[in-house]
């Protein structure tokens, strides 16, 4: 049989950062390249108490079909969190309840892209939109990325020069794999030039509610006053990633159309656990337990940073997050990264090369992104110190 | 804002089913319209001790991201389930776990079927198969279907007509709307006619464990021995549907592909209830609960066919399932469909147009759907009286 597979799969490979899960099952590797959350910031008693009595006051409400947008009482308390929180207006915006994040970004690229059409992204960008565009048949422009964001001057080049993009897609608080968050004057810049430009700006926020150090900086849906911005977030680094529950707040029209997508991918995102969102929510103190999250990864930040900077040669640069789950590493340029990263997996150090992000497959990189997010701290010291050597053997 | 929507979801309308069951909060509705299976065959105990003991033991597993491909010890227990219970070869085929059968039907258009591709299926059928279809940019190609199965003179004639067709799409067992199983012969012929023309079969099986009259008919997939059949079954009828389970057993290069689409919908299925249905078939026994279910469906049916018989005018037809959940209903033809049904709901039943499972959307119908599942036997003679005492209205 001649697999006659089609246009726009044919071309897709599966994402690295999905294979070098895969090849995560050894407990012996330092798993800097997952993009796991913590599982100590999980709050399995909680979820074990509220999933129990879930299953004996309502167990056919949490194992009958339920609606595409979602259970209701989770869709208003995310929208009611989002405005508190965020200052997110919910007049003429919907609330849909996602598969995990990543169906909000996927979504959101069907709805709006036909064959030919393009996407704006930043260089480098998560691996997971990259390859939701691709799957669209969307072309993807990339444009690069500063210390506070997008270079505002080759953004605006790339929305004149491509009339037929419809979405710019923007990480603006720590950003994946950078870890750097976009300024709030950028981040007006970048509201301006979407409205210029007739563009629906996806503002994607999986890692907003982490940040352990600073003040927060207004989201671009909180500016959102002419219904251009689909903003996603999830529930994945906070309460758990395996139960993939996101949500989307977009503008109506927006929404409608995300609405008959998502009927046809899976009818609704999985009842049970949303309904664990909505009594965790109720019942729990959601901030509290934030709290305890970022505690968390301030300290395994701080110990990974501070690795860094005794260990590693000073022609070596690397990012410092205030938030997230991710450090940025770059190399000098004589170092072959694939080699590099090669050699790393070989020591027992998995990273994931920067690459894997690029919006150009064909584009090089010298920087490869950590995480202090699972490893031990133990680990996150012992693997930036095999880093190091490594590195030092280059520079002899 | 003008909301430039993709092509492809421009046309796309939500689901007529989704939007009928929207509706049917209402409790004073008699619910023969929705396609849920009845909350009694749900075992909400079982999957409670059981979603008790995985968030005590192995809570990180539970909660933290998994594999795309599907939580392992699942994708062994259903492929050993196939293969025991339906002959299926494992051998250059691959067992992925999927958001539902839903989301196996949709994954299977989208890798095979590029823009002005053609999938050609039995016309009435399941509605989240055509928008499936539809939102890959596919060309619908209906073909009658007889009370065995498809019409294969007219099949071979399409398969001719539409060079441009990828997919054959059956339901062969306790067809969705219909109710009707195809043929052993048939099975045979619409196997050979798709090897003739390269056409990768999909056969949709979301009710096969459910035949609770006559003997079993072997599955395509069954006699698959050129790899070009994937077949895609749940565990929505049996064990929970909110819970978003399903699989596909597919050849080894279409289901790789399907891995990389997948990735880019949801990562991968909610883990819990993936280890929930593990542990269900590892530690009770799934055969036992089926034949329970099937008591269950075996009563409803045989009550609503036994009112349709006693009530309903001798000009109505209808079909008598031996499994699965639903039956077909087909008014004399100088009766008005769409204000039937409008009447109908009026008088405080809901059945779902047969138009909704039109192929062509423009086309006509005389049908209705109606199911047994989840109303109870005083709403199903009711129902039947009320909709019997409504044709006999139109016989003045």
């Amino acid at each position: 049989m001649n697999y006659r597979i089609s246009d726009k799969l044919a071309s897709m490979k599966p994402s690295a950062i999905r294979e070098i899960f895969k090849s995560l099952t050894d407990p012996s590797i330092i798993a800097f390249a997952a993009g796991n959350p913590s599982p100590l910031t999980f709050p399995s008693e909680e979820i074990a108490e509220i999933t129990a009595r879930i299953l004996k006051e309502s167990p056919t409400v949490a194992l009958q079909y339920g609606i595409t947008e979602g259970y209701p009482k989770l869709r208003r308390a995310v929208a009611e969190r989002l405005k508190a929180r965020f200052s997110h207006s919910l007049t003429d915006n919907t609330l849909l309840i996602t598969s995990g994040g990543q169906q909000a970004l996927e979504l959101t690229a069907k709805v709006m892209c036909s064959e030919g059409d393009a996407v704006i992204c930043e260089n480098p960008t998560f691996i997971g939109a990259l390859n939701a565009f691709r799957s669209v048949g969307a072309k993807i422009v990339g444009v690069p990325i500063l210390d506070d964001g997008y270079d505002i001057d080759l953004l605006e080049k790339a929305c004149i020069e491509h009339p037929e993009a419809k979405i710019l897609y923007t990480i603006p608080t720590f950003h994946n794999p950078i870890g750097i968050c976009t300024s709030y004057e950028k981040r007006k810049q970048i509201y301006a030039i979407a409205k210029k430009y007739s563009l629906i700006i996806l503002e994607d926020n999986p890692y907003g509610e982490l940040r352990f150090e600073g003040e927060d900086i207004p989201t671009i849906k909180s500016m959102d006053t002419e219904g251009i911005v689909v903003y996603c977030g999830s529930f994945s680094k906070i309460l758990s990633s395996g139960m993939r529950v996101g949500f989307a707040l977009a503008p109506d029209p927006v929404a409608q159309k995300m609405v008959v997508a998502k009927q046809v991918e899976d009818v609704h995102t999985n009842q049970l656990f949303q309904m664990v969102c909505a009594e965790y929510m109720e019942k729990y103190d959601l901030d509290a337990h934030i709290e305890r999250a970022k505690d968390i990864y301030r300290k395994k930040c701080s110990l990974m940073l501070s690795a860094l900077d005794e260990y590693m040669p000073v022609c070596v640069k690397y990012t410092r997050p205030c938030g997230g789950l991710f450090v940025y590493v770059t190399l000098p340029s004589h170092i072959n990264l694939s080699e590099f990263v090669k050699k790393a997996l070989e020591l027992g150090v998995a990273v994931v090369p920067g690459t894997a992000f690029n919006s150009d497959e064909s584009m090089g990189s010298s920087s490869f992104r950590i995480t202090y997010s699972t490893p031990s701290e133990e680990q996150i010291v012992r693997g930036v110190k095999i880093l190091s050597e490594l590195v030092s053997t280059y520079m002899k």
